[in-house]
């Protein structure tokens, strides 16, 4: 199952996806879940199924302006460092422990959206991930019981302004610009991906592929990142685990290799689909 | 103006601190504002004033539980190594821009709410801090123009679990154990405290002098930490600038002096009031 929030000019609402078309959840669940998230939080996904059971679709997927996938997220976990050509290219180490930092929910726009390089920043990179979207949430999770509070999985773009990154230590400003990551283009749940299934992810800027890895290749998986995270703090339905970008960003590439005007840059996972996005400069 | 949020057995609301009463402004306002969060949005101060005129108080303020600040802000902003004193005794350098971290809501507790020292750590430590409440939002916002942004101001202890602050170069899992920070006692509205005032920042651990320091002494002052903030990220009203600790943490003491389970940890900030809060273990 394929689900997105989206807005019209009639406002914000959450549905199902199926080929180029979206039924209206929001609508035809009579209002009862306020978003995407509450959805995922009552676990209704079966409901949601059947509610749209010989319907006609509300609206193309052409007219409706895709949101972040989760538009308020109570947390928005990223990790960092998390394969071992990008730990290379960035002359740091491997940790024991998985590199944890934290996107805001302004930062994001949905598939299609304009990223947004600010004019602050020249610097305006990209990082293809795959980004985990908890169901049910929890605290302590055994790296085990992990996969069972995944509600699924979508496409994300870490994009990042390096030069803010490096300020300081602490990454978070060059992280949290606004508009500048996006999540997307739907959640794919997760009974049609099976817990550690290979997928295969891609970044392309203009067409051209700057960044190829596979899951296998991640340093601390999935389930390691979910145990991890929920022993310091609850995780909730709705949150975001962006769990890793490979080698190939373009701020060590030789020539630096960075996002400008009228580019447009993609993020594939094969079970997923493939988030797009137009850079555009911030008025 | 003294404002709070509040829980008592018929659930949560936000009201105004007179002496040792609180007027529930939840219900005198008739439900108008969800939360504190919303009067602030909505610069509902003298509203909120007028709406105690001659009234009786609603709870005595030793019979409900003060809840965070803000228990729902949008974003949470620490600025880390901003007190020469700290900067040296971590054996860190002065930055040209702030170092900024974020803590997420669950983190938080109210004023007398344990601070939970979780089992996976022994070292628990304390930060007294100035926090700094957002009314009106905005980006970009100049320096000379920041603290018409300010809606108040409150104390916070940053209780941080130093080998989790360690484990990597990013300190968010160390500074994000659930309910490890404390945010209270109320927040004093900013029409009280003028731009740039002097104020006076003390720690105690169990009634001793562990802190000093005041506002003179920040390397970046609280209307740079504004402007800083807002040239990557909108802020919005009830987002929580937590502004530095001094020199003197428990991590760096020889020997090193963490707290735990029976403490009392106290921030006092000379316009604002005490925050305090035992330690226990967590459950």
């Amino acid at each position: 199952m394929k689900l997105v929030s989206f807005s019209t000019s009639q406002g914000s609402s959450f549905g199902m996806v199926r080929d180029d078309v979206i039924f209206d959840l929001g609508k035809r669940l009579d209002g009862r879940f306020a978003d995407l998230k509450a959805l995922i939080a009552a676990n209704a996904f079966r409901e949601a199924a059947q509610s749209i059971e010989g319907a006609q679709a509300d609206h193309a997927l052409a007219d409706v302006t895709l949101l972040p996938v989760i538009p308020n997220p109570e947390q928005i976990f990223c990790v960092g460092l998390n394969y071992a050509e990008h730990v290379k290219e960035t002359h740091r180490e491997v940790t024991e422990q998985p590199v944890i930092f934290m996107r805001l929910p302004a930062s994001q726009v949905g598939h299609a959206q304009s990223m947004l390089r600010p004019p602050e920043s020249q610097q305006f990179d990209y990082e293809g991930e795959i980004a985990v979207i908890i169901g049910r949430g929890g605290r302590r999770i055994a790296e085990a019981d992990a996969w069972q509070h995944i509600a699924g999985y979508a496409c994300y773009n870490d994009g990042s302004v390096r030069d803010w990154q490096r300020h300081t230590t602490q990454w978070g400003p060059g992280k949290n610009f606004y508009r500048t990551g996006a999540f997307g283009p739907w959640m794919v749940t997760s009974d049609e991906i099976a817990p550690n299934a290979l997928m295969t992810l891609v970044t392309r800027l203009n067409g051209q592929e700057v960044q190829r890895a596979t899951t296998e290749m991640l340093i601390h998986g999935i389930a390691k990142q979910i145990a991890y995270l929920s022993t310091f703090t609850p995780l909730f339905a709705g949150d975001v685990i962006v769990t890793g970008t490979p080698g190939g960003v373009g701020a060590k590439r030789n020539p630096p290799l960075f996002m400008k005007p009228g580019d447009v840059v993609e993020v594939e996972v094969d079970r997923i689909g493939v988030l797009s996005n137009p850079i555009t400069d911030e008025a």
